[in-house]
């Protein structure tokens, strides 16, 4: 039986747990989904989370376990002993989740939890895969896969499938090697198990003669996002330099990155520090967002500064403009700042040169400023505004679009050339900037007009 | 042999078409993968598209037909007769693509294509593909599935299987069905053909016990992309309300609606419409910014006026601390709405109620309004500001974060619950609101304490 998530069963959990009542929280989860079972873990307090964990069955315990938070893991995993590490979990995991998981132990259990494993081609699979640094294909990749030597014939494949298999869920490919298992291409299960081929034809005569898409073990993970996206597949073999086949990336895997990167793109556009959810605690949301509205406080204690040097009280009225300029500002540089981190994250051989952005996003901020400024300069004199203040407005903003659009695009890219996220552009960080260099902007043609222009009619209509 | 997408290949076709060397470029084309040849396709003018797009082999110009973008793809359609549509392109795919690719077609189209389809089952799946309204799981599914009835025995099952996989790519996974085709369990590939199951043993005493996940064919996309992605799914089963199997979801599927969202979200955020990259026409491109750089400039003119009522020139030093005011109100504002759309997008029974999360944002909201307005308050004395305005600023500042923290959090709240997209809250729109609040709050504080607080000392250091 299903047992949907709900509060009360939360509620229930908690009054079981301080009644010790082990028997029922063993019973009622063995209906939940480890998913499940992991989100209403992820309430509770440690010490709560520590005793629904020790009720359930090794190998939900192990499910539950990948699903969880990353701070409660910890927490978790440390109140594990290294041989309960070993034996209950890392024994029921795919190599590369199992990889994930010990890198999270400290240095000295990590070793430990090796040392304790029974199934030493897992151990070594484990310690190969810890090798790759974080954010490549090799870090990405499981090795848990079923391949056939080339010189195979059916049959002696299909029984060494069978055998591959035992330890697969799902066999998404069969990957046909070489003798220095140099990867030459795939076969369907279809064609093996269903095709009309006798068991006694090779391998050789059956796989598919094109070339198999695969990526370098060292390949960024952002690129085989890339890839597997923009190719429509659902798994990809990883290889060497020297393309010996070294494990596969599933879809399902590529979706965390993704996701992890949209939303690592979002909080930054939205001053927010990474991986934050509003169900966090009030400290780790303050820590999160505090320091950009710092920044932010920075950039108002410098337009503050520069109000102070214009020396706002010989001309008061320029005030009534600063709000709309410092805005448009910041508005032109997102939209451009965000645009860019969007063409970087789908970068492409037939992209346009960095000239050729910068002076597409020049004629596009170009037409902006003129059709802006064209509508300040009409609504600030149907208001009956000063004229010289409606021409220093409209003049203003008029620069000041052009010079957010061509910052906005610039900073981010030039970020990325310096191997720096671009998102970063897009926050807090740009509106600040572009606030401030706004004011300077509009304060020095104001300064110029207003002292120039005073034998102007002080209104058109 | 592999050619790489490159601007030299893209120049050379251009060439190619202008001097009408068809077999060049079917030659050069046939190492070019789809996803790549549709991408080549997207840069061309509409003519030369068509020009391309015919050079091609039919089973190639169909894949490459699905890849492109949308404009390019219905000029390309609106270019062949309703015969090449249902004889080279729909024979060609999946259900759930055929029902796509028609629908984009004028409704005369649609019936003349479907009626020249030969195959009359793929037919009748494509018309009931068609009936689901967009956005919901019937929608996303196909139709192409395997299926066995539990009575079955294993040597029926794997006969039938094998006939029913005939026209699939891929074998996700084996539906069991009971006589009503509901669904009943699953079987993996695995166990029916490697298992030690007898050729007489019937599916009923194989298949997992456990009900299986599925979804209803009304469900929205977005619910689907959110039980995938939570249970770690490759694909799901879609049933009507009697249970009764109707097709299947795969998971390359909702990695697309996913990305979608994840993109629409952050271009709302950006202020910026939807749909648009920046290698669009700098037409396409104002198109989908000029609208919210008004919205904000209409938000400045506002501005403008408050700042008129409240009379600048009577009190112009407190011009300085405005844009430090405006900035923060608009951070804060754009921080929470972010932290409120990511935990609509992800919602669970788990999720904090709606006052809880007033309450959370309230308590976040005093803990930084209290930080930064004691920092402003220190640095402008630090900087020997008048005391009166330092206080104004201070209090102002604190405020409007609480403010801006309770708007940025109910503003998308109750956009969500009126089914309007709450991202739309996370733009130029927020920040523009907090602007103007921002600004009426720093004054009234102003008013008071300017025309009240005379007989305190100018500054404290």
């Amino acid at each position: 039986m299903q047992v949907p998530l709900s509060k009360e069963l939360l509620a229930n959990l908690k009054d079981w747990i301080a009644e010790g009542k082990d028997t029922a929280i063993h019973d009622v989860l063995q209906g939940v989904h480890p998913a499940d079972i992991a989100e209403l873990i992820n309430e509770l307090r440690p010490d709560e989370a520590v005793y629904i964990y020790r009720c359930l069955d090794d190998e939900r315990a192990a499910e539950v376990m990948l699903e969880l938070d990353d701070d409660i893991r910890k927490k978790l995993l440390s109140s594990l002993t290294s041989r309960e590490i070993a034996e209950d979990l890392i024994e029921n995991y795919d190599s590369d989740d199992a990889a994930d998981l010990i890198s999270d132990l400290p240095e000295q259990k990590q070793e430990e939890v090796i040392a304790l494993l029974e199934d030493e081609e897992q151990a070594s699979d484990i310690i190969d895969l810890m090798t790759y640094a974080e954010g490549t294909a090799g870090a990405l990749m499981g090795k848990e896969l079923v391949r056939v030597n080339q010189k195979w014939t059916v049959a002696q494949a299909i029984r060494e499938m069978r055998r591959q298999a035992e330890y697969l869920d799902t066999i998404y490919t069969i990957y046909v090697v070489g003798d220095k298992e140099e990867l030459l291409g795939t076969l369907s299960m279809k064609t093996m198990i269903f095709g009309s081929a006798s068991m006694r034809t090779t391998v050789r005569e059956l796989f598919k003669e094109s070339k198999v898409r695969s990526v370098n073990v060292n390949t960024p993970a952002e690129e085989v996002v890339r890839v597997m996206n923009k190719y429509d597949l659902v798994v990809i073999p990883v290889v060497n330099d020297a393309g010996a086949l070294l494990g596969r990336i599933t879809l399902d895997d590529v979706v965390d990155v993704m996701q992890e990167e949209a939303s690592k793109d979002y909080q930054l556009a939205s001053g927010i520090s990474e991986n934050v959810e509003s169900s966090d605690s009030v400290i780790a949301l303050t820590r999160a967002r505090l320091p950009w509205i710092l920044i932010g406080m920075a950039g108002g204690m410098s337009s503050a500064y520069i109000i102070g040097v214009f020396d706002i009280t010989e001309n008061p009225q320029m005030a009534i403009f600063m709000p709309l300029i410092a805005a448009t500002g910041g508005n032109v540089g997102v939209q451009s700042a965000a645009l860019v981190v969007r063409s970087l994250a789908n970068q492409s051989a037939l992209d346009e040169t960095v000239m050729q952005k910068l002076t597409k996003e020049f004629s596009v901020g170009m037409v902006n400023a003129l059709i802006c400024s064209a509508v300040i300069m009409l609504v600030s004199q149907l208001f009956h505004f000063d004229l010289a203040l409606s021409i220093t407005a409209s003049l203003a903003l008029f620069s000041v679009i052009i010079f957010a659009s061509i910052t906005g695009t610039f900073i981010p890219l030039t970020l990325n050339r310096f191997g720096i996220d671009p998102a970063l552009a897009t926050g807090p960080f740009i509106t600040t900037t572009n606030d401030i260099m706004g004011l300077i902007i509009y304060f020095s043609v104001g300064h110029y007009f207003l002292n120039h222009l005073d034998l102007l009619p002080t209104t058109i209509f």
